[in-house]
C-alpha cells in the first residue's frame, strides 16, 4: 500500500463477532444483554428537542458525566470522561498516555483488542501468562510498563481476581492501571472507588452490556481530574452524539431496571454452567455475562462451534493459543440457554 | 501531569463554538443548517427494530457505505469509509497514514483542527500562507509532505479554488490529499470524482451541514479501496452507532430535501453578503454556509461580536492572526439574518 504506514503493514485490525441479520438466530457470541434497556431510554429519545438532530451535541457530555459521577460516588463531572463506546476510551488511553515505543502490559489470555491497540499505536505489548485456572501469577506484580490494561472480570473466562489483589497491583505498579470493568455489573464487587485512593487508577465502564445499549456506543472512564483533563485534550471535538448521550443518561436514571436484568443474567449463568458441566465441559468460575466452556474430546470445540452455527446458535470460537479447545458462550435468556444445551446434547450424542 | 505525554504538555485541544441552552439565541456560530433534516430521518429512527439498542450495530456500516457509493458514482462500499463525524475521519487519517515526525501540510488560515490534530499525533505542521484574498499562492504547488488537508470551500472565508487547481495539486503532490468537502454541497461544484483518477485523493463529506444532522455525528471518506482497507484496520470496532447509521442512510435517501435546504441557504447567503456590504463590511466570496465579514473600523470586530452576543445573536470570533478584524457568520434563515443585520445597524450607528 503506497501511502501506508510501515507500522500497519502486518496489522489485521480487530475482527468483531458476527452480527447475523436473521432475527431467529440464538445470538450468544458477542456478550450482548438478552433483555431490552429501560423503557425510559426510548422515552428520553422520543423527548429529545426537535433541534437535537440539526445542532451539534454537547461536546463535553456534561449531563452524562454528572449523573455518572453521582452514581459512582464522585464529586462532579471533572472525575468522568465519556466516549463513543469503551472502544474509543481504550484507544484514547494509549494516544493520551503512552508514547510510541513504550510498553503496554496486560495478561494472556484477555481481550485481544488490547494488543491490537498497542500495535496500532506503535507501542510494545507484553501479555503475562495467566496460570491454568486463568488466575494472575505472582510475577505479574513485579512488571513495569507505561500502562496496564486490567480487565476485571477478565475475558474469555470471566475470572475476577480479588479486589485486594488489584489494589496491591495499583500500589506497586509504576504506570497507569486501566481497570476495564465492562462486565463488572455482573460480578460480586467492583473497583470503582480506586481512583479516589490511587492516582494511577482509571476505571472504565460501558453501557453496552449491563445497560443493554450496545447499539448506542457509550463508555465512561472514571479517574482523577488531571487525567480527565488530558482526555479532553485528545478527544474528537464532538465525540458523543446527542442520542447516545440522552440514552445513557436515561439508562443511568433507571438503575433498578439494569440491576433487575443483571440478576436474571446471573441466575441463568448458574444454570448454564451446571448444564455445561453435566455434559462434560470444564467451566472456570465466571463473574461476567459469558462463560468459557472448555472441551477436550471429540468432536472438537471448533466442530461443535460449527455444528451449533448450522443449528442457528452462534457462540464464539477463538483460533488462539490456549483457547482452541473452548467456546465462549454469552449468557442469554433461560430459553436460549435451554436451546443451546439441547443442541449440545444432540451434537455430543 | 505525572502520567502525561510530553507531546501533550502544551496542547490545549480544540475549543468548539458555544452551544447555548437558550433556544431563543440566534445561533450563527457553528455553521449548523437552520432547517431540519428530512422527515424520513425521524421515520427511519422510529422504524429501527426493537433490538437496535440492545445489539451491536453493523461494525462496517455497510448499508451507509453502499448508499454513499451509489450516490457519489462509485462501485460499491469498498470505496467508502464511514466515521463518527468528520472529526473522527480527520483524526484517523493521520493515525492511518502519517508517522509521528512526518510533515502535514495545509494553508493559513483554515480549519484550526488540522494543526491541533497534527500536534496530537506528533507530526510537524506547515500552514502555507494564503494571499490577501484567501487564495492559494503558487508556492503551495511545490510543497512536499506526507499528507495535505485541503478544505474546499476553505474556512473561515468560504473560498473555493477552481477544481482544476485542486487537480493540478493532486497530480504534483507526493503525499495523500484529503479534500475536506464538509461545505461543498453549498458550492458550485465538487471534487468527488477525483479518487477515480488520483490514487492519492481522499474526499471527505459530513452529514452535519447540508444534511442537518450535526447531532448524529456522521462523516464519510471516499477513496481507493486500498486506502479504505487501511482505515478499516485502524478504526474502533464499532465506531458508528445504530441510530446514526440509520439516520444517515435515510438522509441520503431523501437527497432532494437536502438540495432544497441548500438552495434556501445559498439564496440567504446572497442577501447576507449584500446586507453586510451595505453596512461597510468587506466580505470575500464564499461558497459555504458561512461568510467572513471583515471590519476595520470602530467599534472593533471583537466588540461587535460581544455586543451581538449581548443581543442574543451568536457569531464566531477567532483570536487568530489575520482574523482579528473579522466575524465568521453562519448563514441562518432569512429571519435570523434580518435580525443580525438590524442588530449590526444599531451597534454601528
Amino acid at each position: 500500500m503506497k501511502f501506508g504506514r510501515k507500522i500497519l503493514r502486518d496489522v489485521e485490525g480487530y475482527v468483531p463477532g458476527e452480527q447475523p441479520a436473521d432475527p431467529k438466530v440464538v445470538k450468544l457470541n458477542t456478550n450482548e444483554n438478552p433483555y431490552p434497556p429501560s423503557p425510559k431510554v426510548l422515552e428520553a429519545l422520543r423527548a429529545l428537542p426537535a433541534d437535537a438532530m440539526r445542532r451539534y451535541p454537547d461536546a463535553l457530555s456534561e449531563e452524562l458525566r454528572c449523573v455518572c459521577a453521582e452514581r459512582y460516588g464522585y464529586d462532579g463531572a471533572d472525575w468522568v470522561f465519556a466516549g463513543n463506546g469503551m472502544d474509543e476510551l481504550l484507544a484514547m488511553v494509549l494516544r493520551t498516555f503512552v508514547d510510541p515505543g513504550d510498553t503496554v502490559l496486560s495478561v494472556y489470555p484477555t481481550y485481544v483488542i488490547y494488543e491490537t491497540l498497542a500495535q496500532l499505536h506503535g507501542a510494545l505489548y507484553k501479555g503475562v501468562e495467566l496460570d491454568e485456572g486463568f488466575q494472575l501469577p505472582e510475577t505479574f506484580f513485579s512488571e513495569s510498563a507505561r500502562l496496564c490494561f486490567f480487565a476485571r472480570p477478565n475475558p474469555p473466562s470471566g475470572a475476577c481476581p480479588p479486589r485486594a489483589e488489584v489494589e496491591r497491583f495499583c500500589e506497586s505498579f509504576d504506570g497507569l492501571v486501566v481497570i476495564d470493568e465492562a462486565y463488572v455489573d455482573f460480578a460480586d464487587d467492583d473497583c470503582m472507588d480506586f481512583p479516589k485512593r490511587h492516582e494511577n487508577a482509571i476505571v472504565m465502564r460501558t453501557f453496552s452490556k449491563s445497560f443493554s445499549l450496545a447499539g448506542l456506543r457509550v463508555g465512561v472512564a472514571v479517574a482523577r481530574p488531571e487525567i480527565v483533563r488530558e482526555f479532553l485534550k485528545t478527544k474528537d471535538s464532538y465525540n458523543l452524539n446527542a442520542f447516545s448521550q440522552a440514552a445513557a443518561v436515561a439508562a443511568m436514571g433507571d438503575y433498578a431496571h439494569m440491576e433487575a436484568n443483571v440478576a436474571k443474567v446471573r441466575a441463568t449463568r448458574g444454570r448454564l454452567i451446571e448444564g455445561l458441566q453435566a455434559l462434560g465441559f470444564t467451566v472456570p468460575e465466571s463473574q461476567a455475562n459469558f462463560v468459557l466452556a472448555q472441551w477436550d474430546g471429540a468432536p472438537s470445540a471448533k466442530e461443535i462451534f460449527q455444528r451449533l452455527r448450522e443449528d442457528g446458535i452462534y457462540v464464539r470460537y477463538f483460533e488462539h493459543r490456549r483457547l482452541e479447545n473452548a467456546l465462549r458462550i454469552t449468557v442469554g435468556t433461560d430459553d436460549e440457554i435451554d436451546r443451546l444445551i439441547d443442541a449440545l446434547k444432540r451434537i455430543l450424542a
